[in-house]
């Protein structure tokens, strides 16, 4: 057999990472850090040199990552998604911002320049979800109530780092990026995910289940990797990286009926490939390197741990939840990974960053790593010793700022208002969204198809007026919907703003005329949106008119055609989100 | 992320594998053929290229053969393997052999030429293990009489494969082979089956049951991989098959009490990677080409469809298995696959076959994979033919035959002492082939390790005796165990061979010579052994005979320790192989 190069640095790879399991297993050290030492080892940079072959070692991580990225995704499923609190997001954002200007900082007073010193920052912003739900497994404390926290931070930090990673590489190609550039980007981003996520729950967890009662496991894990691998092309072919797409799809994948044989199925994979994944990142590093730079990576791990540990539990205690489980939250969040290998590999390949950043990286999330389980272990301590340090008024104003967080959530009738006003906020903006989307791929398909049109004998302006027809006419019953949530919404602000004490005898007349506004008011939005979106593929004035008539004629005609068709879509969704959850399938 | 190219093809492989199998499975089509269409239709010879990167493939092929030969070994543990009978051993050896000469004289028939026909034997000799049993498996027929002849013939199989194999590459490397050469290369072969498959046994499934009392699936899986590779990898050093390696790795690891645990873990990846290595196949087909070749590739796989079932069920039934039970068998085992196309690609890359072979290969192993559930269920309908269409006296003829040799097989007390030979026979071999392998290692260790020595300051003759003395040092606990066990033998044969009414009075006399003469033979022959195979590394006569001398004197005084010794390994070994069975593991 020709090429055997391939086959025997994977084979070693592989018989090292076999050997350091066991034996980091056997004497209680997180395996992670295990197979990044093992890589080391056996890597190029070590006399002795036994694996050689930087391409090799390059494909075992990309794959590495798309099943790290899918099983991730098919753990925090849509459901989950949701239920991470918008409390617990601020804290994120604010956790992940401060890290950022962290690492800034600290890369511009190492003298690193500024570009370094930004990829330094986002290096040190996200945590590993690898070791931290690990650490969590391996000490037994998956079911604790403050795991869900962790859970909710770690799944809040994945949606950021697919941000971070966008807007990094947009930085690291163009050298700098504007503001206008940014929120385009991030625009397209949310985009891709919101429609990616809608069409994904429509149409993957009914795939997943029919092919399930197929009843053979081997065609169920195949289907379920073209699935993961196909949205991984889709993402890498629309500019996005492919972690992105393999997460949704996990994500999606995930509110599938069978998703538990999924990821009983993907697991045995996923441990595979973490190994090469980890194993090929030692491979990378040269000892020697490693050890001009131990001074600064010794700096910047504590700046992590302690950095994070202390962000994430003040951030925790602020939005009201006690000492010990906030202690407990942050410190399990102190430590980096996986993404910082994702990102210093960006801001290498991209040539955006100085050769040094890996292994600095590298050697950062080895301290970390190793320090992971000490540091959750010390919580309790933390905690005990706290409470005697602590002076007796502070701790005090403490516990009573606890008490008045408490007493500040929504209770009863106002709840279950806010919630529905929030509901009907979520499907307007939704709702928006698709409409967005639709118009953005017809801009799309017009700037990359004009040749096929021509093919078709279509001039300039039949193919704009043809695929703007065709994008507002699909549009048609998402713009019904958002009259109709508009005005459900109208309603009840009038209900809810207009009191009689302050209106008095108006009061009704004022309500009619709020309930009439905000609907009128969001149509012309709407149309200002459309317009403007479609300013690209606008058909000459007189067809657009004429289009939007004959649009408007539809809606009145079709629209309880049109309510049906959204209805049903609606409830689909609906569906596949809010069957009973599967059996809890927690990470073994 | 760079270097996308790889995770673009693989991804497309897995998404329109994931496709096909969903497709061919409604369809209740075998899906293996259709995942070889699948890649004829994404390759890079169909217009509208879409994976053209040629190495990826060879990559990705590689590591599916691996996998694949891994989770058969798992399937055909050691004790499997000594469950296949000597009489289906022989009809599998006789219908290889046939099918060989058949391919070479189709190829000679075509005006192929010599190597190319020597090929085609090879392609057209070996059946598809995989689409075999899952062809066994799809129909529901796992658990009946005739799969457990199927499945021997197919371990059978895979043991000439290896042997195949090696003769192949040994004659596309230097043209043509000398008896000689093949017969070295056939010992080197056996020696590295039987001594890797004892000290496999002796260590892997106690150090697999370590690992799994870690109760860890990670560790175990990686572990597990970790010693499939590691396997492999030492297999290709030694100038075998990384399959070879892969299969005996896996048959050594299905003796671990966990086994059925590992085949758990293992099967998601042989899924995966079987996949890819079916897709990959099809990647490397030229449609075009396929069309120039279709009379030759319906020829040749008529030739193996009709042979291989008429030669197979005429063996089973001359073993003495009945008409239906042998034209069972016989159809299972008519058509080619994975090793035909493992064959074809070793032929290729050492630049022994002409281009077209490649493809003749799959599109025979493609018409034969979808005869194969129609075959195989027309069973029964030729049963019922037959026992029409015979003629009665020749079918009187045929049933009295079956009952003969029912009659045949050795009962009672004759049994026993037969197995006793049996095994004593056994014993002796596997001892010598031990105490081969141990100077063949110390001359291997003499030829390449020489710089070494020199540098300890140590010459020539030092070398020689120093190895010499190790080698014959670490042989005498086997060479002594030849010896007792060639004791028994000789009491054995003595007491069975000669019976007092050929020899009346001198009974006791012959049997007492007869049972000293042949542990003495056994000794002489043995002493020339070790002389021959040391040649390479003898010392000085004058250390040599000193050296043997102290042996001598150290296997006297030591006789009970080495004794011992040789007991407690065999009886570690006797332990790893008769323990109770682990829950039947079937193919799922």
């Amino acid at each position: 057999m020709h090429d055997i190069g391939f086959i025997r640095d994977l084979a070693l790879v592989m018989l090292v990472a076999g050997a350091t399991t066991v034996l980091f297993q056997r004497l209680r050290l997180p395996v992670l850090p295990g197979y990044i030492l093992a890589g080391v080892v056996i890597g190029p940079h070590t006399p002795g040199v036994l694996v050689a072959d930087p391409r090799t070692i390059a494909d075992i991580s990309n794959l590495g990552v798309v099943l790290l990225m899918f099983t991730l995704g098919l753990e925090f499923s849509v459901r989950k998604l949701r239920q991470v609190g918008g409390s617990l997001l601020l804290v994120t954002v604010f956790e992940v911002g401060f890290m950022l200007w962290v690492g800034y900082q600290l890369g511009l007073l190492f003298g690193w320049g500024g570009r370094n010193a930004l990829f330094l920052g986002a290096i040190m912003a996200l945590s590993s979800t690898m070791v931290a739900t690990r650490t969590l497994t391996e000490n037994g404390l998956r079911q604790w109530p403050f795991a869900r926290l962790v859970v909710g931070m770690l799944v809040a930090e994945d949606m950021l780092t697919i941000v971070l990673l966008t807007l990094l590489t947009a930085i690291a190609i163009s050298g700098t990026v504007q503001t206008i550039a940014a929120f385009s980007l991030v625009g397209h981003l949310g985009l891709f995910v919101v429609a990616g996520m809608i069409v994904g729950l429509l149409l993957l967890p009914r795939l997943v289940d029919y092919v399930a009662r197929l009843e053979r496991d081997e065609t169920l894990l195949v289907s379920t990797l073209g699935i993961c691998f196909g949205a991984s092309l889709l993402a890498a072919w629309l500019g996005f990286s492919v972690a992105l797409g393999a997460f949704l799809a996990g994500a999606v994948v995930a509110e599938a009926r069978s998703a538990p044989r999924v990821v009983h199925l993907v697991e045995p994979l996923r441990d595979m490939f973490a190994a090469l994944f980890f194993v090929a990142i030692g491979l990378k590093i040269d000892p020697a390197q490693l050890a001009h730079h131990v001074w600064p990576a010794v700096l910047i791990a504590l700046a992590v741990m302690i950095g994070k540990s202390v962000v994430c539990s003040a951030g925790m205690f602020f939005i009201g939840h006690d000492v010990r489980t906030s202690l407990r939250t942050g410190l399990c969040m102190a430590q980096i990974g996986e993404f910082s290998f994702v990102i210093a590999t960006l801001g290498l390949t991209l040539g955006a960053v100085s050769d040094f950043i890996y292994p600095i990286a590298v050697a950062v999330a080895l301290i970390c790593m190793l320090a992971s389980p000490y540091l959750l272990r010390s919580a309790d301590l933390l905690a005990h010793v706290a409470a005697r340090v602590v002076p007796r008024p502070l701790r005090l104003l403490l516990t009573s700022y606890s008490g008045w967080v408490e007493n500040l959530r929504p209770v009863d009738e106002n709840a279950v208002l806010a919630a529905m006003f929030r509901r009907l906020l979520w499907h307007i903006a939704i709702n928006i969204a698709l409409v967005v989307t639709l118009f953005v791929i017809g801009a799309y398909i017009n700037a990359h198809n004009a040749a096929w049109f021509e093919h078709w004998g279509l001039s300039r302006d039949m193919r704009h007026s043809l695929i703007w027809a065709c994008a507002l006419f699909l549009s048609l019953p998402l713009l019904i919907a958002v009259y109709r949530k508009a005005e459900a919404l109208g309603m009840l602000l009038a209900e809810l703003g207009i009191r009689e004490r302050f209106a008095g005898a108006y009061t009704q007349a004022i309500r009619q005329i709020l309930a009439k506004l905000i609907p009128l008011t969001t149509l012309i939005v709407l149309a200002f949106l459309v317009s403007a979106l479609g300013s690209a593929i606008l058909p000459p004035r007189g067809v657009a008119l004429s289009l939007v008539g004959a649009c408007v004629l539809l809606a009145i005609v079709l629209w309880r055609g049109f309510v049906k068709v959204h209805a049903r879509l609606q409830a689909a969704l609906r569906e596949t989100l809010d069957k009973p959850s599967p059996a809890d399938h927690k990470q073994s």
